[in-house]
């Protein structure tokens, strides 16, 4: 066991607040981290607050780990003191169901480990990113490629796979028109991620307050979703529709916009039931669905992508005494376009 | 022009009577058929009695089409008088639209002709096959096989291309469990083509009443949705579900039937608003979408694949003057499992 400085919430609702918490002693196939950076995801919010059901407390949040790897298990292959690491949103999951088995550890039947808030296979609390070190199972451990820079992968190991792998599910490419629905953490890392994979990318946003930004980040058109005209001018042109928002949408006009076998793909999702008039939008074999992070295969696979273009989510570097504050910000949408906790001033 | 008889409602919810229609005169890429059995297919009601809105009147319903060639125009290159030929549920589309140009001819941009309430290039109303003869342009007319009888080809023309064609789309085949919603008129030729595929098939009825039909006819298991029970067990356990129910289902139950990757597809659509969750059931990337009849290269290659199968529809052959009575048992779901009316008795 080893006391590590972290940020917790103590109680639902409560700020976080510097804390220490004891991290497992380094089992056999386990990797110690010392963890650099830790993205500030929407969910840690919902979490902290309870907005998705009752949590466990004290929590620390964080599931957007980059750091290095400080001392390994007698059994780990894959990683030697030194190496560049990230840890995303599951720890461990069953290994031996069929999703697990096809490397969709997200979809494991038997639950995966959450990063945080959840409970791991010893029966103890899991502990997030918000804090100084992390001991996890090598096989929940991707590499961090040496042309990605550790504070702007943070984000990519939520953010990034949650909206690689849709789009690479849905195969975007050349010659396929994505939308994202939503310009935020999510949504500015599917951009770039849908501009490198080689589509003709749209932004729909509320307003047309962050047109000049998604421009920049690889966006070749802009539509305010505020404009009824926008509904208009778009229907029956996109491939995939990448929603991004959280939000109840209409979901009904969302769907017109797609073209013959496209695919709205939610990976931000309403908790309240939704309501959708079949008949006036499922023509043209339109499909909805819905996608959640990715598998530890193609979460590495992402980094790698990302590494080959370049590509890391655009960040603003603060300390840990600003959580609470940048919370507030995040709810606010006054971020751009995703908050990074340097854990060396945990 | 040519004089024909014909059964046609004179107007909206009005009973169906004899009567004659004129027929175009033979273009130059137009076949002239001599229509030898028509399915009724559950959409003639919905039509007859403005269930989908306003109709035009008269209206001659039929689009199960099969007859036998009696003449063509000079340009007509696929079929000779005396050829088995089939018509489905279009006769004519825009040719230029990407979806026309890809076979997709349900899906034309400009709007398909469809074979009867609906209007020709010519401005003319278009009648269905509720009659002695019908002239389709050759591109929309399909062979028949000599393996399948006329009579119980007829309803492959919409029942069957409308369960093909997402069956194939969505890949059922060996190693897939297929659950098909409903053993009506198009339920019962989607089990029948979903096991010539190599599928698992399950059907989900609301009673065990047609149990041992449904076994008869290809199914390997027969669930009642009426008992809760059933989405205990089959939870997370169908590739594909092929819904022919027009009423709403909850569609939130059905679709937590899915396991990873799994697909919903309506072919029958109510018209109401439907109401899902999406954040319960849309785990595991399912997919919610829906599917509308088929292009014209893919009806023919069900038709080749339903003879390859010795595979026709359960038909209840009617004389003409059994219409009314027809509607009335098919709204009263008395029919195993469709109504095909011998023209000749017209």
């Amino acid at each position: 066991m080893t006391t590590v400085a972290a940020y917790a919430a103590p109680a639902a609702k409560a700020p976080l607040e510097r804390t220490t918490i004891e991290r497992r002693a380094v089992g056999e196939f386990d990797v110690l981290i010392d963890v650099k950076f830790a993205g500030i995801c929407h969910s840690d919010i919902h979490q902290v607050r309870e907005g998705w059901g009752r949590a466990n407390f004290p929590m620390v949040p964080g599931h957007e780990i980059a750091g290095v790897v400080s001392e390994v298990g007698p059994g780990v292959t894959r990683y030697a003191v030194g190496d560049r690491v990230g840890v995303g949103c599951m720890v461990d999951s069953c290994r031996v169901c069929d999703n697990c088995k096809a490397g969709l550890q997200q979809y494991c039947t038997n639950g995966a480990t959450m990063t945080y808030n959840g409970i791991g296979k010893d029966g103890e609390p899991t502990y997030g990113g918000y804090s100084q070190k992390i001991v996890v199972d090598e096989n929940y451990v991707v590499r961090v490629p040496d042309g990605l820079a550790l504070d702007e992968a943070a984000p990519l190991l939520c953010a990034g796979i949650t909206t690689y792998s849709p789009l690479n599910h849905w195969n975007a490419g050349p010659g396929k028109k994505v939308a994202v629905v939503g310009l935020g953490g999510l949504g500015h890392v599917g951009v770039k991620i849908a501009h490198a994979l080689g589509a003709e990318v749209t932004v729909l946003s509320q307003s047309l307050r962050k047109k000049d930004d998604g421009l920049k980040l690889g966006a070749d058109h802009y539509y305010a979703t505020g404009d009824p005209q926008t509904f208009e001018d778009l229907k029956g042109t996109f491939d995939i529709i990448l929603n991004t928002v959280s939000a109840p949408l209409d979901f009904t006009a969302y769907l017109s916009l797609l073209r013959t076998d496209g695919a709205m793909v939610n990976v931000g999702i309403p908790e309240e039931p939704v309501n959708i008039l079949l008949s006036s939008v499922f023509g043209n074999r339109r499909t909805l669905s819905s996608s959640s992070i990715g598998g530890i295969p193609e979460t590495q696979e992402m980094l790698d992508f990302c590494a080959e273009h370049g590509l890391g989510a655009e960040i603003e570097l603060i300390s840990a005494d600003q959580i609470n504050e940048a919370y507030e910000r995040v709810l606010a949408s006054d971020v751009r376009y995703r908050f990074v906790i340097d854990t060396a001033t945990i």
